[in-house]
């Protein structure tokens, strides 16, 4: 690839042209006539990028003597630091963003309709110029996958990268993620660095794509940004919309988050806890909503490792005994189930939880109502999976249980230590008591 | 066992003293005397149940000697309808009380500590005698199980019966039932009764046991019963706690609600949808919330019949396709996956969805984020999904799309049937819009 990401034929003709990203241009296709600013290349480098009157950027493949140049673009284009750094004060902090994929760094395409990640890291980190009235910005894209893909050898990839760059001694990572496993990640960094943590890292992403009007990448973007610069707290967290407009966003903490709704910018959401901070990133403002965080400093402690044959099931009326089974069978070495209510499994499914220990595989047990918590000695049924050796997780997530076997599992096989592991909070999983008023209001209820 | 419960060797001492349910007794018990009421036995027969005058129950073992006889109760004690029946005006309806187990009919076994289901469906309905206000109550006990040992068989006991009941010409149907399981049999009732259903079926439970002075057993009941009685929607509804003080109770419909909490009395939420009805039971009111319902009237319909062979799991980052492959080896013959956000599953999964493509067995698509609703349209990774075969059912509870998939597979095992069924709103189960007010409000937030 040539500078610009434009490659091949396509790259040639520019070059031939003396068009580089930033100049105005004009393109004939099939009948139409568009006119544009180049935009640096994201994809195979073939297809060129014009970014319309409109602000859409649209791909349009070009050949010789359907495209001329019509003028130079007054400032260099977006991905180019240079103007953006005039027209901004660029804050005194320094803030590393590690691109991890997802929306947040994709666009539509607009040859298939599809949506797919593009952007480099310096591309992202500079489509939303805000972000560096915070800090001064580095950034490296690490991985370029959809959010469905990430898997816990990829979690030690990004802890791996994220220690890199704390060592390096920045205020703060942003970590820019798919939106759909951005939690189970959440949870993964906060358990690799539980036992140190000097600086904040906070996650984001967009539920809508970053060419798209409605798009909060910028706005996500930017408040990671202020977090990971100035927030007090040193922790783990996920910054999203707080509410459905450009107003705050919450940082919530990362074993106690949730993606709540498929597509609502405001999705995330703390459960069984109250987030860590409201956090307004065109003011610059964090407002702490919870008052116990661990504290920026100390030193950087990495507990990478996280086992791959865990699986995270859900009871449900039927023959969940089976399923169990099956993945025993299957050489699982750990399983989480979201049981019923307080953390239930059918009778029948009992035997399989017997089986599970005597083949040395932890189960552990959470609750698919999501809000409250589990308790296995109210009832017989949960005295029996007790019996059995299921390991109840009080108030912990479903996801943040199964990211935290995995975890567990990495660092030890036996059982008796496994469940010390899970049963003991380590970066706010578990809380013994929390307040009534942490479940939430549903419309006309 | 004798009247009232008691057994053996116990049932015979009482008999030699004349002592009946509703006397007053005085034990002597290791040092301690209690005094109180005898009250029906439950459970093996062979324990003294006796009332203190705190209002629990407890249990006790007497022998020879050790207990007299010492008043006679003025009123019958609970359980005997006869005093019940005169301090109350009894509505005009007639309501069938069915009973299915769970805590709602569960007492705390005063010697294990455990909760154990106990009454009969008469002693269930005359334990809340308000419920007679609304109507004259028959009742049944068809199950005297534990929530979580509900399975799809057992669906069709219920739906068999409540047909029944519904021949015999109530004017409602109340279903007492474990709560953790609770909104899984409603929609299964729904999907069997979608054709036709004349009278309102509206299913209770309790989170906290019928002896506890927290219990919000006898509230749900008496709201259950206005609702059979009196509601102008004849539809399978779940009607429990609105808040989490005695003032009205929510009737949510039956495929749209889901128990979001583990242990507070008002856990069960609409998700996607509002629910049908507020019902203050105390002061026999019910305000419409929802206004598009089937009205009372017309002929039943039943289809009956639910596959056990189907499986609900749910995505995870790791080897889920591993889960997937597993499940097909062990022969289920169908598939609900709760996806990330808007229905994925990672890459590596897309194989396993095509060789159960091969194998007949469909695989549908829902969201772990429980509100919004699936796309596979949006991203690339959606429709290599759709080409595999995926089913996506839109705003659908992945809870709901195991039960009508379960319930699909009863009537067809072509695929293309299979299909058309689970994308087709049949019983309120899908809705192509809905409003952003549906999205519940987190505290902090």
């Amino acid at each position: 690839m040539s500078a610009y990401g434009y490659s091949g034929r396509l790259a040639r003709l520019l070059e031939r042209l003396g068009i580089e990203p930033g100049d105005k241009v004009r393109v004939r296709k099939g009948g139409r006539v568009l006119e544009g600013i180049v935009m640096p290349s994201y994809g195979s480098g073939e297809v060129l990028v014009i970014k319309l009157g409109n602000g859409y950027n649209v791909g349009v493949e070009v050949e010789e003597g359907s495209i001329e140049k019509v003028g130079r673009a007054e400032r260099g284009p977006p991905g180019s630091p240079v103007p953006l750094l005039e027209k901004v004060e660029v804050g005194e902090g320094r803030v590393f963003v590690l691109g991890c994929g997802g929306t947040v760094a994709s666009r539509v395409d607009y040859e298939t309709g599809a949506v797919r990640p593009y952007l480099t890291a310096e591309e992202l980190a500079l489509s939303s110029p805000e972000m560096l009235r915070y800090a001064r910005i580095e950034a490296k894209q690490l991985l370029s996958i959809l959010s469905e893909d990430m898997k816990p050898r990829l979690w030690e990839e990004i802890v791996r990268e994220t220690a890199k760059a704390i060592e390096g001694g920045y205020d703060g990572i942003v970590i820019a993620h798919g939106t759909d496993t951005m939690s189970y990640t959440a949870a993964a960094l906060s358990f690799a660095f539980h036992k140190g943590l000097p600086v904040p890292i906070a996650m984001t992403g967009a539920q809508r794509s970053s060419d798209r009007p409605s798009s909060d990448a910028s706005f996500n973007l930017v408040a990671a940004t202020l977090v990971a610069a100035k927030a007090p707290f040193a922790e783990v967290s996920v910054v999203m919309h707080g509410e459905s407009g450009d107003t705050y966003a919450l940082a919530h903490r990362g074993v106690r988050v949730r993606k709540m709704h498929s597509s609502r910018r405001d999705a995330f959401r703390s459960v069984n806890a109250r987030p860590l901070a409201k956090v307004w990133p065109y003011e610059g403002k964090i407002e702490l909503v919870e008052r116990e965080f661990r504290r920026r400093g100390g030193e950087l402690v990495v507990e990478n490792g996280f086992e791959e044959r865990v699986a995270l099931i859900k009871h449900f009326p039927g023959m969940i005994a089976e399923v169990i089974e099956a993945l025993l069978d299957k050489g699982f070495r750990g399983l989480v189930i979201e049981g019923t209510g307080l953390g239930h499994v059918s009778s029948d499914a009992i035997a399989a939880l017997e089986r599970a220990r005597e083949m040395g595989v932890p189960v552990v047990v959470s609750t698919q109502t999501i809000f409250g918590r589990v308790n296995l000695n109210v009832y017989s049924t949960g005295r029996r999976m007790l019996a059995a050796g299921a390991i109840p997780v009080e108030d912990m997530l479903a996801e943040v249980a199964y990211v935290k076997l995995s975890w567990a599992l990495a660092r030890t096989r036996e059982l008796q230590e496994v469940r010390r592991i899970m049963t003991t909070n380590l970066a706010g999983e578990i809380s013994y008591f929390h307040g009534m008023e942490l479940f939430p209001v549903s419309p006309n209820a």
